[in-house]
């Protein structure tokens, strides 16, 4: 039945999700519908649950650069998809506090699942220890999102590389680490 | 009257935007605002020309860095306002097609007049000639906006200026140029 919401979601949107439409498309009496979920807040929580507990895991491609690059295509992919279920998500965020709080859980649990992208750099040489790895993967994955979601920008199928390897080239000048304690910082200006 | 505007959609949101709501808070009669707008997408439309209308610049602080930084601040300080104008926005682009075109402008102007930043930046020599301004810009923002209304994480004061020196890091390395054509792509993996 998750996949009869996910499809009522991704075509419909939040605010037209409803038990009975899932009900209706899963091929499923209302009742059973209503029993299991009671209501939209109901199945919205169990399909963030679902969606977490799923055995997704970042691909390995044997390099950074490749690494960040297929989570980069995957997730443009995800996100210009029709209908787009990660779009559908974004949005319920803005519709619902019960969403947003699942779709920040399903956040967190996708950047900790990352985060082996940059342990695995660490062991091959290609990013030193104390790497911080969220904000690495932030620089990495936000310009796709920032592009597809906010600016609203056609997909640019060469952006997803380009952005892992703007990534991989400021790691290498000593981004994404704390600032060394002599380094001058502009922000005392403001 | 747009100040009024501003306040109702920070603080209703674009759901609770009605004319008459703007009428009692700019303490003028219905008929006025309904001659004036006609319905909440005129107004939209006008709040939003409005806004392309001011003459905002982005701080010249003297360099990259900093440019960044003070950019990064203002925006995150945007996001974080209680209400927050920006915020409320970027939710209305998610509820009207005619709200998403008028952000998407908007975007499209801030960025422009956000190049001057660059072009300061390569006449100081701190970035070659052929940057892509665009791509850099996005690179530079992207991880606030990302962290703040994706992510829904709280503001982190050091981020904006954290965030500016990766960003410079990578131009330092050569980041947001075109690769040169002997440049190996892993996206033929893919």
């Amino acid at each position: 039945m998750l996949d009869a919401v996910r499809a009522e979601l991704g075509e419909r949107g939040y605010d037209g999700l409803t038990l009975d439409g899932v009900a209706a498309r899963a091929g499923v009496h209302r009742a059973t519908v209503y029993r299991r979920w009671r209501d939209v807040g109901g199945l919205l929580a169990d399909l963030f649950e679902a969606t977490r507990d799923d055995d997704w895991l970042p691909r390995d491609t044997g390099s950074l650069r490749g690494d960040l690059a297929a989570l980069n295509r995957e997730n443009q992919d995800a996100l210009t998809a029709r209908p787009s279920i990660a779009e559908a998500l974004i949005a319920a965020a803005y519709r619902s506090e019960e969403a947003a709080r699942g779709v920040r859980r399903l956040w967190e649990d996708r950047y900790a699942r990352c985060e082996v992208i940059v342990e695995r750099a660490v062991r091959r040489g290609e990013l030193p220890p104390r790497t911080d790895a969220r904000r690495l993967l932030v620089a990495a994955t936000a310009p796709i999102y920032h592009w597809l979601t906010l600016l609203r920008l056609p997909p640019d199928p060469d952006l997803p590389d380009r952005v892992a390897r703007d990534v991989v080239l400021a790691a290498s000048a000593g981004a994404f680490t704390e600032p060394p304690p002599g380094d001058a910082r502009p922000s005392s200006e403001a």
